[in-house]
């Protein structure tokens, strides 16, 4: 796990009229879910509902007009890159996109905290994607302008988690009181272990549903175990479908299994198809991070309880609310 | 042949005041030069014509603002791509520009139409370029934001044909009543089939220059044969060029040669030097959809019938229209 | 050398109400730290001290609203490039980012000069980065937009000079009367001798401090000799350490010893750690032109008088001053 860095205020000198220095997240890091009190969860989801509501109503709007984000992905990830670059933009904001990194002579040599105070002097906020756990609570040590993780390796991914509740949270209403069953690699999807621990915060029943070789770790399991949070684990998804109100899938990769026959007796247990779906509830969701390859059949699409696509557009409304917050505008 | 699907109408959620719902393109996908009428053709370069006239009195304007381009490039486009950046600017839009798909996860394995439901999650119009013939088609089918095909391969590039057409517009003052001279590598060039599909739509007399290996496909000769265009074959250009108004030129390429020898014997035939100009009529153009390379040179750019500089300009222009049209501002 | 092509005026069609045309960068090209007198100089600092101080005050502002930069790089400078998306944004102007040259079909075949004015097309103002000595001073010749180097290989990077002088005036309140001591390597370093040339203009003392194979070519010195600019070389910093007011650090590379031996000899004499700063005035200011290694130790950087930070901001200011001199609007 990565170690968290405490997130730091940040004090610029370069304070435009109209900051909120009192806004409960002005001028800090978005590391870790590790950071966020449940309190913390209500307000950032209460500024993305605004934010959503905004975007349906006008589109766009200049609350951060004037503001730039540099964009730092040290790896490519055009889903994530693409959200924090609309959602910058749909705040009237401006974006450097550094996407290039491997050919640029930042990767020559240059240590990313270097990297990380030259940006600052351009921009106001940066958002960085690096293939190195702790990469992020890094370059928050050394930053003066807020640092947003939008992926450190097989660290965290902080936003994506976010996202994926706050999903949970517009498409049925509430968190408290659901069931959410988690299907596939659940050993090495980060995305399954954020989520699991922000649900641990909401009083929910969580099943694991993967291969045997791909359990949910045994960490993880603890601290929701010591949390209170009932949790049960299985091998197919059958036994808990009726029962389950958000299904969060992720795909199982061959690569993951050192004996291929034993891949091909397991991979067809853990593909959602319209058959699957229709011994589900009529009122559940289905959610995958993206992207999806085969374990998600394209007829499944057209069923409104999909909610994977209306999924993404949730993640912008999230990284608007997160952007304006750290920035004092929200 | 691309098999066209009809561009479907769009209806979003997200329509802020003034857009026109009623407006003749709104919604619409640009997929191919076969979707448009002759009246479309004079509406649409209508509104390229107001977009000139604005870009030389004031430059930029917010006809666009809160909007966003996701600019998604398969293929890298340097010329397109940044006309579309440029298109975007200049009304006061956002772009999120993807030019590194190979290196990213969309190329790993994700589907088209699930990439483009992606980035409709963020953005309110795409551009596609992408190497395969069709796929600008695909996209449009799953699509609720406006695609606008920006070359798919061996099919279309239908932003091209249009800003060809502008350009003889623009700089002659009407099409009909035109003799247009086609020359070089009329066989492999997308740009002067569609070119010869929209001028078919007018009153003008087609000749086709080339090498024998690389004459206009019988397919488009026969096309417009049926719609009673004149046409006109030669393998050398002295015999037209007293009479022609528009002199389209394509670079001939060795490798389409099968016989290096061959190629030596001809390429000269079909370079454009200041000598070729004076046998030229004095009020005709000479056009290139560029990169040029060797088959015009340099001393004829001092020509003022040189037109392929200033059909780039009018790209943006076609462009600009073409955006605000899809999006309900023109 | 590149031979410096004077920079020509410019004259556009497009000239929105507002352009001061009798402004005295109006349309010019920025290519050579030889093209400025001190007057220049003072006019542009005067204009990046303004810059700064509205950053600091209200962080951006729309003197260059609807005017558009392409940011043509031929190979990867992040830090450049950054540098220059910011300052177009924080004036409220959009930026065409073109950075993967290498793929496109720009490279395949099409001149400088082709790609430039496709790009003028578009574009207000463009800024280059080119591998080859020589490039800005061709673009520069068949442009009708302003060009602005942004580093030609071997050639000059101006506007990294002027970022140099304009931090030694803000942090240290004058040019006049100082001495500056550059270290490292000074045969290969085009920083310092565009910085040596610029500092000629003031009645400075410069020192040169390197390896012997290292040292400043000696037409440089020759150059400022002529000016009766006072120059004294050195292989050890000590002997100069405690009268410097600017110590200017360049990192001295392997590569450039034939003898492996030789290069760990030297090394050390050319690392800056609190020790080294412990012999310096209270008063003086640490530069690098970044991106650095291990010629300054990390321990350094909280000395208030290390300036290689803020250095970056002080650049931000100059290119903002340079855009809105070249578009009229300063």
């Amino acid at each position: 796990m990565a170690r968290f860095q405490p997130p730091q205020r940040y004090s610029s000198p370069h304070l435009p009229f109209g900051d909120r220095r009192d806004a409960p997240f002005y001028g800090r890091h978005i590391i870790s879910v590790r950071q966020f009190s449940r309190d913390d969860l209500t307000y950032i989801f209460g500024v993305a509902h605004e934010m959503r509501e905004m975007v349906m109503r006008i589109g766009a709007f200049d609350l951060l007009k004037g503001k730039i984000l540099a964009n730092l992905f040290y790896e490519p990830s055009t889903r994530t890159a693409s959200s924090f670059v609309a959602a910058m933009e749909r705040l009237g904001g401006s974006v450097i996109a550094i996407n290039e990194v491997r050919y640029s002579s930042v990767t020559k040599g240059e240590s990313l905290p270097d990297t990380v105070r030259t940006l600052e002097a351009y921009a106001d906020v940066i958002v960085l994607r690096h293939p190195q756990q702790g990469a992020a609570a890094l370059a928050a040590k050394y930053a003066r302008k807020p640092i947003i993780n939008a992926g450190d390796g097989a660290g965290e991914h902080p936003t994506q988690a976010l996202l994926d509740l706050f999903t949970i949270r517009e498409e049925l209403g509430t968190v408290d009181g659901l069931t959410v069953t988690m299907l596939g690699d659940l050993r090495y999807g980060r995305t399954v272990h954020s989520l699991a621990r922000l649900l641990s915060l909401y009083r929910v029943r969580l099943n694991y549903v993967s291969p045997p070789n791909l359990r949910m770790p045994r960490e993880i399991v603890a601290e929701l175990e010591a949390k209170g949070v009932p949790q049960a684990e299985y091998d197919r998804l059958e036994p808990v479908l009726a029962e389950t109100d958000v299904l969060y899938v992720t795909r199982v990769q061959k690569e993951r299994f050192d004996d291929p026959t034993e891949y091909e007796q397991v991979k067809d247990a853990f593909v959602i198809t319209p058959q699957v779906m229709a011994q589900a509830k009529e009122r559940m969701i289905l959610m995958h991070p993206f992207p999806r390859v085969y374990e998600i059949t394209e007829e499944v699409d057209a069923d409104p309880r999909a909610a994977y696509f209306r999924q993404m557009e949730y993640g912008l409304y999230v990284r608007m609310a997160l952007l304006a917050m750290v920035l004092g505008k929200a």
